[in-house]
């Protein structure tokens, strides 16, 4: 029963592996969508994001299933909660692949990213998805250095973010009211699911030590 | 046992319909912020977020308790499941009332609204904390009427966002780029606000008929 139980725990951290890879392929096709101003790589984020929903669904009830019928204890128990809201958290981030993605899709067949400012949106778009591989490293191997080297990679994109609006804001603003909206939401969706990847990050570590790093505002 | 484990899913249901509350008064007071230039109303949701926050937390775990001792069979399990979810998505709420909040208060002492905009962001703030009590009632009484109701006072929402947007990319929007950018910020915060309402009560109506309401959207 118990080695059973171990399996099936196995089981989900593969699964929660999975939704990060799918996350991160999300993330790089929605930001292809808005540099390329590629209409399919949006409509196949926009599609493709029922899998993710799907598969946390699917965590979600493994999970509850093995605390209804296993009778965990408290340290298993934790594993099993950190679970459910590290599937939440990824099936957020694909969300806000999707709602990149979105913005690429309206736009199409114009850019929604300025040429100037596409370097800026790239470098995002590129940490993203590095953040959400990296996460699929961290839970894999339950890495906590790894995971506390997140937040180092977090503090250039709260870097890019800060930049973009402050271009946004400067006189010299030429791009009208129209993309500066537009841009304001891709860079908060960027921004957000960086955050979702620190605090993902931090629950690993706090399931491996018990420590838990400070609370990140996390929306 | 048994009768215990009732009275204890009472008290889960009791503090969703508290947490209900504190966000419908956290919203309340975000508008006021915004509209009257309040640097307190600002601070004071910020500060009372951790409070929501903490409920949720409580909730949590609360359920996942239950859900390991009592081994639930599958319609209570239903129920637990269904009060968790609606604890983070109650928790999200608050968070985007603070989100609201904090553009008051980065604002503050300007308005973020321009005055002829008042109204509309009026409405959306009063819609806002009027689908947050109205879930206290869904959930207190279970009221599938009033939950599929929630739907129709969402059209609303979603036509004033429409409306918003339309107002900003008018050539004669006059405001500049910064209140935009604000204002489509805030536009969205009440949006989400709203969907994560209609998710709430759909979650109702699936747990009382076990009929499941077309999945939406919802971050």
């Amino acid at each position: 029963m118990r080695e059973q139980y171990h399996e099936q725990l196995d089981v989900v951290r593969d699964e929660l592996v999975t939704m990060t890879q799918k996350v991160a392929a999300a993330v790089t096709r929605a930001s292809k969508s808005l540099l390329d101003a590629d209409l399919q790589a949006a409509e196949s984020v926009i599609a493709s994001d029922v899998d993710i929903d799907e598969l946390a669904d699917r965590i979600e009830n493994q999970c509850l299933e093995l605390i209804a019928l296993q009778a965990p204890v408290a340290g298993e128990l934790r594993i099993m909660v950190g679970a459910l809201r590290m599937s939440a958290t990824l099936e957020r981030m694909g969300d806000l692949a999707e709602h990149v993605a979105q913005i690429g899709r309206h736009r199409y067949p114009d850019h929604a990213v300025p040429e100037p400012l596409a370097p800026s949106i790239r470098e995002m778009g590129d940490l993203a998805a590095r953040l959400a591989y990296e996460l699929g490293d961290i839970i894999d191997k339950v890495d906590v250095e790894h995971a506390l080297r997140i937040e180092v990679e977090d503090d250039r994109m709260d870097e890019l973010h800060r930049e973009l609006l402050l271009t946004m804001l400067a006189p010299e603003w030429t791009y009208g009211v129209e993309t500066a909206i537009d841009l304001s939401m891709i860079n908060r969706f960027y921004e957000r699911f960086a955050d979702h990847a620190v605090s993902v990050a931090r629950r690993i570590v706090h399931q491996a030590t018990g420590q838990r790093v400070e609370r990140i505002e996390q929306n």
